[in-house]
């Protein structure tokens, strides 16, 4: 039986002031998008990062959830002032912002009744209605409400989280790449690279992108598919064009 | 004379499925947001990934020209077909997208007569009425049209060429910058420093993140404003808080 292409999308919203104003080099984006890719065969479609003021939230969730399959967000879900994600979910959906039961019983048990404060608590707020996304580092877990999840934003604490929305998704049909690196310069190959990305427009996307290696210029030709025998057409496209023109191959 | 306070904000538009495949890690965005930041006083208050569609990137240049007095772009003008920003630029604001003059010279002379083909002509090809952004390492311009300033993706080439735009842009007050390293936990400042972010709420923006670092965990808090006595005040609260809770600092 041929299986249907389905084809998945999520966007990815990072809230934090940190990130806007560079002093943070962001690692989540790159981490997601791979993991989401690779494992779920979902494509992120959009990224957005965006101050921590909850108007700029709310319109954000709002319009990316209406037009993405889901939004991963990062950030804002600490226990501190700027920290802001979880009301401001429930603010865009209009659901009661609330302790979670099982989350306040989780941090509880994490801190122990006598350490456990109000900042500490703030971490069980979320939208009604919220599953939660276990953190197996430090406790404060993340939360699915309608096609939104939330993650923290440090990046060690994500990325032993992410895992455990797995269940929540649903799946995208794989999707395949294959990158050829070549000694050539962009502007040598642009012209017969359009015409095939051209012939192939529907099953392909074809990216090419300058590098700078061993003293060399090159370019790195990425081809995505969700179909393998097109991505294979595709190559033997390539070849032939490497060939016509004598490029030196760094790696196929 | 006392200079008023002059907020001038800026977006970034990154335009790259590159980027938003996770296969390039993004290293634009925090040196584009600290350079406005420290050189030009200007705030980047929302930045966009986007892929390389020409409907995309026409509905994110509406959007962002709008709501922000400069408009970033990164990627797409390079020779080859999913180059498309320069075009999809001259579609949004409706403008005629054509050889600028000083630009074709520029590449003809660096490329010479008779190397000088269609995918290197296309680099001189945008909205009728751009100013140049010289480019001293790679020759093809980058350009400014009404609020909106596109740049190559390449980060190299981009840092080599970013100075070339200060006379196009409106300064801001400059805007300072303290931070304080603490071996803590956020959830043992966070309500104290709430109090502290309402007080001066109008003037300094803090920011809590936690680290680890020394196999210790630790929060640094920034401060941020284009008051240096404001932000002076805000030290000195947190001075107090700090000795009030008995945190060890690990630099202020």
């Amino acid at each position: 039986m041929k299986k249907k292409n389905k084809k998945v999308n999520a966007a990815i919203l990072i809230i934090g002031n940190e990130i806007l104003s560079g002093r943070t080099q962001d690692k989540n984006i790159s981490f997601i998008s791979n993991w989401l890719n690779l494992k779920c065969g979902i494509l992120v479609n959009e990224v957005r990062i965006i101050p921590d003021l909850e108007k700029v939230i709310v319109k954000s969730i709002l319009e990316l959830s209406k037009n993405f399959n889901y939004v991963f967000t990062t950030g804002g879900i600490g226990p501190t002032h700027d920290d802001i994600t979880a009301q401001s979910i429930s603010r865009a959906f209009k659901i009661k912002y609330e302790y979670h039961k099982e989350a306040f019983q989780i941090l509880e048990n994490y801190y122990g009744k006598s350490n456990f404060n109000d900042g500490r608590k703030k971490m069980a707020k979320m939208p009604r209605g919220s599953k939660l996304i276990y953190n197996p580092s430090s406790a404060a877990p993340g939360f699915i409400i309608k096609n939104v999840l939330s993650f923290p934003g440090v990046p060690s604490i994500l990325n032993s989280m992410i895992e455990n929305c797995t269940r929540y998704l649903i799946k995208g049909s794989k999707i395949h790449s294959k990158t050829i690196n070549l000694f050539t310069v962009e502007s040598n190959i642009s012209k017969k690279l359009g015409l095939i990305q051209k012939k192939y427009k529907k099953f392909v996307d074809i990216g090419s992108y300058p590098f700078f290696r061993l003293g060399k210029i090159g370019v790195s030709i990425v081809t995505r598919s969700t179909s393998k025998v097109k991505l294979q057409d595709v190559k033997r496209e390539l070849v032939k064009l490497v060939k016509l023109k004598k490029i030196q191959i760094l790696k196929i």
